[in-house]
């Protein structure tokens, strides 16, 4: 055990892990492309390697824990564990092979993981979110009755953007990245010439609600 | 009137509410929906169930204040007041109908009245609105008059854009967003090959101003 | 002359140039709808009465002032003297009538002469700049490299985008505003696949040196 | 010697060399335009000259210098010593003629090396980058994964934008600049309609990683 958690603590083994997790993007990158036949192959080899490391590289880390429950106390090895597990369940299924795909793409956020200063960088972003729940909700209130509005009136314009509630929240959310906002509003003004105060009553009343969820973190990031 | 003053400041039912306010909004986006007569007719119900609960809701929040001149001096307790009374008027006329409907889903704006945290992040906006005040009038100067001349010039080359000064007003709003901005510019380019320096210096003015006024708010709120 | 120095520094005269100056913006507003003659004459009269009163108001300052001299070290009193000075001159040639408009227009840039709010906001504006200036500079030398590459390789591509500098500087302008960028973008990676890169490292370029600009700004304020 | 180390520390001289830069600024700017053929061979007799002067100035500087040794120890030296040697390397070939012109144009990056200011802002933009590494790769691990997941799934769909990971993250880098993303976006919903989740949550997660980004430079900057 004192081995394993030795080795688990060790930087080479540390880095050449990342190095396997960096190795395992560049083949899904690889993937993407249209490669010979051989070249297919090697790589297809390549991931049943990399899959066979993950798991004694999880296996290593579990034996190298003193306590074994507190092993699975961390989320990031529950989420190292079930990536996984996942990873070696022979899937033939063509319908499954899309899940396979996935979850090869997915075992890059292991790179998160193993790395601690990502880690810590991800816990801070995750622990400033609660503080910004009241300006979300707010945000999330603006949205929702500017929608019911725009559903009201503007469904029977484009059926595509206005039709239902989701559809509505969409293209407002379109409207707010200042996407095309203006083929947006140019089409309702034609029926109702007066719809450009919607639009705009709406970017400020987001503007204003997103500065200020800027300026919460910023004030937030100051006092620490 | 001590029973209705428990009840008022009782926090269970302030989170029934809430969740009342939620339903109503859902019933709201429900009906965006195409559904089926059994539904929309179950809705019509809820519909009349929760006009009914608010009403209710502010009477006894009105007889559980002590002093009832005092009710009517917080602008949200007016606003709930309105929104509630505005509700319960029968409306048959099909013209009528969507003022109906709008007053349903500014009911949903009562969430803000509700919850505390939201009524103080709302207040502490407004707050920081006048210290803005002549940012934004140094704004909408720039504006008016880039407005002013964009109508004098361009109004024969795109009626639609510069026809008169709320249009120009509106194409200028859309140009601050960056909003196909070289649309609207290519096309005056044509007539006036200079007019671009008109657009790039536009945008340079409203970027400084608005830079000005995220500044003037990040320093407020340092200063609190 | 103290009866004009005690008229010049009255709160009242100030607030019926204002209100003067707001009405004229509002003359140059209506202006530019189609108005029925009866209106137009109307306007006419109401402008000539304006140009009268500004002439008057610049003399009442003008004799306010206990050392003339003093009076035109002001870069306010000289633009106001400028405005009122052109507006005043009788132009009856039609290719000359567009100055007079644009001279009516600018006279609303008097509203910021007149309000002392405005005249300190915009003087701490252009102090702000000088301390940008090196900021601007290598911003200017990354524009002017990219215009001269883009020049070179892409002109053949789009001569109306590319043709020569000034043209390059203005799509550059325009792919750093993010409008309709990839358009640009993949017109010239049909003719050179790798040309992303040419505007990626230009995005990333500008978008440094402009949060270089705005930190600096920041930190400037705050030092204040 | 000390003459040459005189000449190079005198204000006048450096301020010749600036002007001679943005002197080749504007031929390089110049021969952009379609210039008649006398012009055409004034700008190569003087570029010949610019290419003579630099020489001589870069000479002046490595005599100038002490210890020689150390002149080659400063990036900037080495820099402008390419940059003069390539130049004046006899270019007939036309195929080399293009990496001729490159030389010229990148010669304005001398403007850096010569303004100590600039020099001094690109060295503490440089050191700023170290502390940004970890938001950026956790920006590059996000894009990543998505750009897989998309190649995907949206492979078939459109295979300009999403055909292999190289043009996935193309389009991704697009998306987060907001340009034109809806219209990638209701591509794929066609076939997924639910693939709006896809791009909502990678807004979300760049915007926020973004905004760390500018916080985290905000913060370093006030604690010096
Ligand atoms: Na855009
Ligand atoms: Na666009």
């Amino acid at each position: 055990e004192a081995r394993f958690a030795n080795l688990r603590s060790n930087k080479l083994f540390e880095s050449f892990v990342i190095f396997v997790i960096v190795f395992s993007a560049l083949v899904i990158g690889a993937k993407t492309y249209d490669i010979p036949d051989s070249v297919s192959n090697a790589v297809a080899v390549l991931d049943w390697f990399i899959t066979g490391f993950f798991l004694v590289e999880i296996c290593i880390r579990f034996l190298g824990e003193e306590q074994k429950t507190r092993f699975f106390r961390s989320g990031w090895n529950i989420f190292d564990t079930i990536i996984v597990m996942v990873s070696v369940i022979p899937i033939d299924d063509s319908e499954l092979a899309i899940v396979g795909r996935l979850i090869r793409i997915f075992r890059v956020l292991r790179m998160v993981s193993i790395i601690p200063e990502l880690r810590m960088l991800l816990n801070s972003l995750l622990k400033a979110m609660p503080q910004l729940g009241y300006v979300v909700l707010l945000m999330f209130i603006i949205f929702y009755i500017y929608a019911a509005v725009g559903s009201t009136f503007f469904a029977t314009i484009n059926e595509d953007l206005w039709g239902d509630i989701t559809l509505s929240l969409l293209t407002l959310f379109r409207v707010m990245t200042f996407e095309d906002w203006t083929d947006v509003m140019y089409e309702t003004m034609k029926v109702y010439p007066f719809s450009w105060a919607y639009y705009i009553t709406f970017i400020f009343f987001t503007a204003f609600a997103f500065l200020n969820m800027i300026i919460g973190i910023v004030v937030n990031v100051m006092e620490q």
